[in-house]
């Protein structure tokens, strides 16, 4: 399974990026090809001298190549630029990242 | 689902943190009571804009409650020193956070 992960710092206007990740970004990013599964956090907490994200979201393919697929179709594009016009203007500093998740 | 997320910055000794992170870390932690899964990432690929994180492990438990009494084991207690003590050293910055999984 190949994850895209999201790790969001708090917004300066908590209300704005949660209206519109719910409202408009939710909505582009279950259309994505292929996508498995789509989770995000709730209820985040820090672990004692930790400093936490506001808000994780996890993004599941099958492989990569189907994800990479997925990126770059016109859902795909009409998703990270919703996260990059809006979310991440909201959220500076946000960090994603792709990658094989593997059971130890 | 509750979730224990910790993102590793890249070590600045790759192969002694390797080294500990498998032969001692991972069977520490798969001893830590009502685990129900442990994955770590494989692969990791920045996305363009972004800085990845060298390692991304998710230890799962079914509720807050459990994973509280996990910590506060003897075998979570010498699992987050062993974090602490060793991996935290090699890659200084680590982050990690409990939250709630919700699909969407």
């Amino acid at each position: 399974m190949t994850r895209f992960l999201i790790l969001y710092n708090k917004p300066d206007d908590v209300h704005a990026f949660e209206s519109h990740y719910n409202e408009t970004h939710i909505p582009l990013a279950k259309k994505l090809p292929g996508l498995r599964r789509y989770t995000i956090s709730r209820n985040v907490v820090a672990i004692p001298g930790g400093e936490p994200y506001y808000l994780v979201a996890e993004l599941d393919w099958d492989d990569r190549a189907v994800l990479q697929r997925a990126l770059q179709s016109p859902e795909g594009q009409a998703t990270t630029q919703d996260l990059a016009d809006h979310l991440a203007r909201w959220s500076p500093g946000v960090r994603s990242m792709i990658y094989e998740v593997e059971d130890v």
